[in-house]
């Protein structure tokens, strides 16, 4: 099956207790889009401005990401600048300029609107209900946001919301959003509004997913070195429904699963470098190695009879 | 193989969003042989003051806790108030009173000399070493402890570390006690002291347990109502080491893994109502449906071919 992300595409600034780096190439369709590279076609759809150059398509298409749906405007790229603290959980952002993406109004192509799967990253919400609408050929829709949109477009997010299948957000923001500190009552919330799936992001503690009749939980990936997380979360879910689209059209639970861990594994490549570092030079048997070594983590026997 | 666990005895006034409750039984060590119970002999050694009556032994005893180490003095049982916040994470301590426990000097009788599997609960880190040297059949001792021993115990508490073999202990405190908030290199740390496992427990995100060679972690079981949190990391402790003095001097990995199954379906009993409340009432038919569950909600297959 393809995919198609629609998000930011960006330059950030970032800096960690690990080291600090300017200008890469960022942004959560770009994370999505090469994670996802690794198991299907994906074509990424955003706007960059005249400061994005030959070198920053060339790491997409080097992983084969179909980028005829960027659309390049005059203007700055978006900027973000941004430093995290000493433990990492902590994200101070220090710039932020919209650039092009302030009156960006996405248009997909016909090949993007018939992409099976599509991915509507962390933008505003009205955005993402515009593309939802263009994505006629999508058997599954999934979504992300954020605090900023909670706060700022609660309406328009919870519209989004209702109009997709699969929810892919932080942990923090699920709660934030149904004003529920349980969990697994906060994801029964989301799934009242009509998703059917709910992935809580949960950083290094790993990631939860909830359905109707199902749960099921995996730990992160465990890293003596995180160097920066940016990104980690736009991979779990590039490689999660990358693994989805290449599952096909007959994804059941195991599947689900599999995706799960795929996308664990993506997102703890992701945060071992520096932005896409890591991802460039990333190969599917080092994924796939990564992948059993998870699974060895935790396998759990039946008890004894 | 038998099991000894050294800590605290008490009587708790608990107050959550969920409800209250003046004067439980409770205590680390209270919590730790009901759980232990299910699966091997427990002996609790602690002191009690002359307010701690037939009904309090009648709950140890009809769960088959030895109770003929609990040491009864003129006084008062060592006696905790506190609340949770509406998350539960929160907690906040209201009184404090230590009565009997003030100047407890653990004497254990031959039979808690000779447990095998012996836990040194939460209490001050010179009175864990005494107890440690006094467990000369011990083949396996672990031991629990809190910011409170950090701040102001800290060497006290590094020198008991070193004389156990399993550290179990909330990860914030294992994080605190290294000053390494990369919780791999923090275990490592914990490791390189003498131990050779360190269980970092997760409240609900989980639990990870760290070996020189192995890496293991569980999401918590998940839970609709969390009633009152106080304990569960107790309950985990002894349905971790009861499971493991249940399987035996030959416990290798696949039992180490199972011993956290066990300690995760305690500590997720536990939480279910307000302090014992549940673990009175609570049928070993009930631990295994739910490991059964957990085991269910975690599995991952193989990637295809």
């Amino acid at each position: 099956m393809s995919l198609v992300v629609v998000g930011s595409i960006a330059f950030d600034s970032v800096e960690t207790p690990f080291g600090a780096r300017e200008r890469m190439l960022g942004g959560s369709a770009v994370h999505f889009s090469l994670a996802a590279s690794f198991f299907s076609d994906v074509r990424v759809v955003g706007p960059v401005g005249d400061d994005f150059g030959d070198d920053e398509y060339a790491v997409l298409q080097a992983r084969g990401v179909d980028t005829s749906d960027i659309e390049r405007r005059p203007g700055e790229t978006f900027f973000w600048a941004g430093r995290y603290e000493e433990d990492l959980n902590t994200r101070v952002t220090e710039e932020t300029r919209l650039g092009v993406f302030e009156d960006f109004r996405p248009k997909l192509s016909a090949e993007s609107r018939s992409a099976e799967i599509a991915f509507l990253g962390n933008i505003q919400p009205e955005l993402q209900r515009d593309v939802r609408a263009q994505c006629t050929g999508a058997q599954l829709v999934a979504l992300d946001s954020m605090n900023l949109w909670i706060d700022t477009a609660r309406e328009s997010l919870v519209a989004a919301i209702r109009e997709v299948d699969v929810i892919v957000m932080d942990e923090v923001e699920v709660r934030m959003l149904t004003g529920e500190s349980n969990l697994l009552r906060a994801a029964r919330e989301v799934m009242a509004l009509g998703p059917h799936t709910v992935v809580a992001k949960q950083g290094d503690h790993g990631v939860s997913l909830y359905r109707e009749d199902e749960f099921f939980a995996l730990p992160a990936f465990p890293l003596e070195t995180v160097s920066d997380p940016t990104g980690a979360g736009d991979c779990f879910a590039g490689g999660f429904l990358g693994s989805l689209a290449a599952a096909g059209s007959g994804a059941d639970g195991a599947a689900l699963r599999r995706a799960t861990a795929y996308g664990s594994v993506l997102g703890s490549f992701c945060v071992e470098e520096f932005g896409t570092e890591r991802l460039q030079r990333l190969t599917r048997e080092e994924i796939d190695e990564r992948y059993a070594e998870l699974q060895r983590m935790t396998a759990l026997e039946a008890a004894p009879a």
